[in-house]
């Protein structure tokens, strides 16, 4: 199933499931449904079943505006230098322990929205990578049980601006302006993705081809994630983890190719879809 | 004025004005007054006169229970190396660029509640810290503008897991542990403090002086930090900062001086009060 925060003309924004013919409005479905992705990712063990009935309906919005799946996360954790390919364009080692960093929950964006060019930098690049959204979560989650932990997957951008982020030793600053976290289009259940272990993964700069790889070339894989951050943090409902982006960043490139005013940026992930974000000047 | 989320009885948070002889329940003077601090915080240029009214009543509770003065922030961010002395004292050198990093929001923990020793570590250190709360924040606010988005200030305690803090390159996760951002015990407003650049800071253990300090002696004060922080990201309200620690942290004793289950750590500000929380095991 997909699942989708989107909103329609005037109406505030609701959650909703994606078919081929449009969205299906759960609220309208089910007015007792959760309101919001976060609370229904944490009810979902209650809701699952009649949501599931739900998605046998007829759509109610042949076309609606896709945002963030989870539009305010509590956190966005991130981890760095996963898999061997981006660790060697990166002239990096191996790491021996999972390098976490975050991005600001304000650096949220949904799947068509504008990516801005900072005013302080033009180093603006992007970062293909699959993102897992949580559901119960909790703490010590061993790896055996972190597959319950989870109530989806989307495709997102881990926008960097480089410069910021490599100024000082932390790389929090760099990662987290405004708009720079989009993700989307929708939330897949994990009875639809599968394996999240062998997905294709690819990031384009306006039709071009930069990133080319599949999950399965993760070095700490999604149930090794989740057991170590929830050694140190409870993990909650909505919670985002970036999970790694493979070779091919702007950064890497020989001059560096930096994204531009008017780029196109398309993060697409097998069995989940694509993110398509234009890098526009801020304030616009 | 002192602002506090605070509880009594069965009842649910809420926040008050604190006195020397208790807590007066905004909510109860005014039901049309905000309900969350965070809510507060946002609208304070609507609500100031009208609080300040409510401010001179009877307290409606004479004992109550203080929780962290922003339960849940949004953003809870944080400067490395701000205090010459410790500076010297972790072997580094004076950075040219702020370093800034993050505590989840889920590490945060009131002014008396437990912090939690744990289960994967024993090198767990404290870090008196002023807390900026953001009141109605923006993006690019420069430093002559730094003082209008300032909610209040408050004492914090930058709870920190050393070993996992220096594992990788990125500090984040030594900095997430549940309960290790302890703050408050109320927001202080500016008005009451005056300068934030002029203020005695200690920590003790056991009642043994640890640190002490004057925030006159941050390397970036704290108007440099929110104009820095605001040219990457919109500060919100409730977005909570932590201002950098002085020398005498555990870490830096030799042999270092963890802290230990049972140990009482108060970090204490000059106009501001104190925060005291006890080490327990987790879980307990």
């Amino acid at each position: 199933m997909k699942l989708v925060t989107f909103s329609s003309g005037s109406h505030e924004r609701r959650i909703g499931i994606m078919t081929d013919d449009g969205v299906i409005d759960i609220h309208k479905a089910n007015p007792d449904a959760p309101l919001t992705m976060m609370a229904l990712a944490g009810a979902w063990d209650q809701w699952r079943a009649e949501i599931e009935r739900v998605a046998r309906r007829q759509p109610d919005v042949r076309t609606a505006k896709l945002h963030a799946p989870v539009p305010r996360p509590g956190k966005v954790l991130a981890i760095g230098l996963n898999y061997a390919d981006h660790i060697e364009e990166s002239g990096m080692k191996m790491p021996e322990h999972q390098i976490w960093f975050c991005k600001m929950p304000t650096s949220v964006a949904g799947p068509s929205e504008d990516i801005q060019m900072p005013k302080v930098s033009t180093a603006l690049d992007y970062e293909a990578e699959l993102v897992v959204v949580i559901g119960k979560g909790g703490r010590h989650i061993s790896k055996a049980n972190a597959k319950d932990a989870i109530f989806g997957y989307c495709a997102g951008n881990d926008v960097t601006v480089r410069d910021w982020q490599f100024r000082t030793p932390q790389w929090m600053l760099g990662k987290s302006f405004d708009t720079h976290a989009p993700f989307g289009p929708w939330i897949v259940t994990p009875d639809e993705v599968g394996d999240p272990h062998a997905l294709g993964i690819r990031a384009f700069v306006n039709g071009e081809k930069r990133q080319e790889s599949n999950t399965k070339h993760l070095v700490f894989n999604v149930y090794d994630q989740i057991e170590h951050l929830s050694q140190a943090m409870t993990l909650e409902p909505g919670d985002i983890i970036f999970t790694g982006t493979p070779a091919g960043v702007g950064a890497a490139m020989k001059p560096p190719a930096w994204l531009k005013i008017g780029d196109f940026v398309r993060i697409e992930i097998d069995k989940i879809g694509s993110i398509d974000n234009m890098v526009a000047a801020e304030g616009k």
